[in-house]
């Protein structure tokens, strides 16, 4: 048997097991959105509220109320530090709810935020923060409507956790899953990869590296809405590339449809500081959050107009064809290196980049 | 002039200001429920969000969803301990929405989850309180369709916090607003009041009383129903009587309607237990967190109908009828002592008790 037939057959028993939470205490990878958050959403969460709506775990749920079609999610947002190059936990939180929504193929129409502050935190920054949501939700064209606050004590947070909730409306016929992607499908990203998880690492400022890395952060509805106008019946399945980047995404993809993606290194856009600040700590910028790219699985025969229509969204300029949908190995990612080697891309086991939105 | 009037005008005075954050740094009192929490929510929420859907301030905001009239919430939960006498965490997050869309005149129906978990939490726990969650939403009727969650670093958090939405559909053509009432009205509360607080205040062990109290914490959905059922066009306000109590919440309705509510002290019902559990730890039960009862304003001339439709649900056998609107001193309430006496119920300033919910 060939090595890499080997590796496939340790994650293929891997994932046809059971999902078992083994360890006692939750940790830091349980929130990592690798295979640990994984296991314990589907041990933990989805055994104990099974329904039809909550199981597809798309980044939101597809309700029918009294007919409107409507899209419902949440994120709760625990980013660290709270004010960030680029953005902070107020937008990040908007955005983070309405870019779910727009992978839903809903127009983002009213969000709710809920916060939990520590004893002690500045009034400042909470107006700080409420003034950056306040403009990312008229950027977005929503209205946060309903809210709450509860205070902890000194040393219960830090600082500040916000939690958004958002409704939105499916005004298109569109059906979009991360079971959708089919043998021939096309894979796009609409950006370079990896600046959010890069500048939040960088604002941390444990590593003494200093590079020109902005948040990514940013609302998607709107080049959402110009490519499912442009295609409406060959959008498989929109995913935001949070947490865990676009090889956590792909990878739910892979799986959900029961097919393989394959990845072109070369393809794949990263700017040179964001590599750099990768390589410096290791990571690989596949796994690492962005906040305002999106990957798109469309029929491979509308590739270039998907590709044509994204770039010509100021958000989508540099946006990429990064690589196809093939029938096997089923629920795997492999990755064609830049010197033409082949290998697999599974999901994170550990928590390279805790608290990153 | 009289001590009385020198009373009015001085509160009077206080609410013509406008709301000012003085403090520089959030304190408990902020998330208390009472006059801080006000003001906070006026001065950087209200003023950052500004928008005709969040300004009342109702227990959620009334959506128009493509021709769907809609209901929608959000919750946080701190409740400190996360299991107390009559329930826990995940129950109190799951019933706390419900209730909220309840008092919307809406019928509940979906709700979504967000967990902040602290590292080392243990899984066993966060089963129990899911476990919880499950069957406080198989007894709403709801289900929990979205979810996330993160996980931070150990202390910085308390273990688990739950942020619960809600969406459901108002399918009555009732108008509630804490804004409905009118002189002449009557006030209602649907059970014994104070138990949830006094519950969670024993099982903090900081006191070393010992009594048979145990959280009324209870989705009253079913009761709400009832009541709109019977009474359509003649329910103006419902108020679950939470953080702060019927105290605040009587407030929140003098204010927004601009009239008196006038209370009698011997009417309001609240058990020996609470009674004794408040006296020794010199709170007043009007201020207690309820999380199972609400207060309903009613016309006066239906308000034996009302109440006897509430006393016929399993929830509400022990609701009283415990005070009428008036139509001054506009925005106050006040209580008719059982000696005679007429005392102002005021909004509170500090904070009693913390992280009660």
């Amino acid at each position: 048997m060939s090595r890499e037939q080997q590796v496939l057959d340790r994650i293929e028993r891997q994932r046809r097991r059971r999902p078992v939470v083994r360890e006692e205490r939750i940790t830091l990878a349980h929130g990592a959105g690798g295979q640990a958050t994984h296991t314990l959403i589907e041990a933990v969460f989805l055994e104990a509220f099974r329904n039809p709506l909550l199981a597809p775990l798309d980044d939101g749920a597809l309700l029918d109320l009294a007919g409107a079609r409507t899209a419902f999610t949440t994120d709760s947002f625990v980013v660290s530090p709270l004010f960030f190059p680029g953005g902070d936990i107020g937008d990040l939180a908007v955005n983070g709810t309405v870019n779910d929504l727009a992978m839903c193929g809903a127009r983002p129409v009213h969000l709710s935020a809920g916060f939990i502050l520590e004893e002690g935190f500045p009034v400042a920054d909470l107006r700080r923060i409420t003034a950056s949501m306040a403009a990312a939700a008229r950027a977005a064209e929503v209205t946060i409507v309903t809210g709450d606050t509860k205070v902890v004590e000194r040393g219960k947070a830090d600082g500040c956790y916000v939690t958004t909730a958002g409704v939105g409306l499916v005004e298109r016929p569109v059906t979009l899953s991360a079971a959708g992607a089919r043998p021939g499908d096309a894979v796009i990203v609409s950006g370079p990869i990896g600046a959010h998880g890069a500048a939040i690492m960088l604002a941390r400022d444990d590593f003494g590296i200093e590079a020109p890395i902005t948040s990514d952060t940013a609302p998607l509805h709107g080049i959402v809405d110009a490519l499912l106008e442009a295609l409406p019946e060959h959008v498989r399945t929109l995913r935001d590339a949070t947490r865990g980047g676009v090889a956590t995404v792909l990878n739910e993809v892979a799986r959900a449809s029961e097919a393989a993606v394959v990845l072109h290194e070369d393809a794949i856009p990263v700017t040179p500081e964001v590599t750099g600040v990768c390589e410096l700590l290791g990571l690989d910028p596949l796994y690492v959050a962005c906040e305002g790219r999106f990957v798109a699985v469309v029929d491979g025969e509308h590739a270039d107009k998907a590709l044509s229509t994204i770039r010509s969204h100021p958000l989508g300029a540099d946006a990429a064809l990064i690589g196809t949908v093939a029938p096997s190995p089923a629920g795997l990612v492999l990755l064609r290196t830049a010197f033409g080697g082949t290998r697999v891309v599974d999901v994170l086991v550990g928590d390279p980049l805790p608290r990153i939105c």
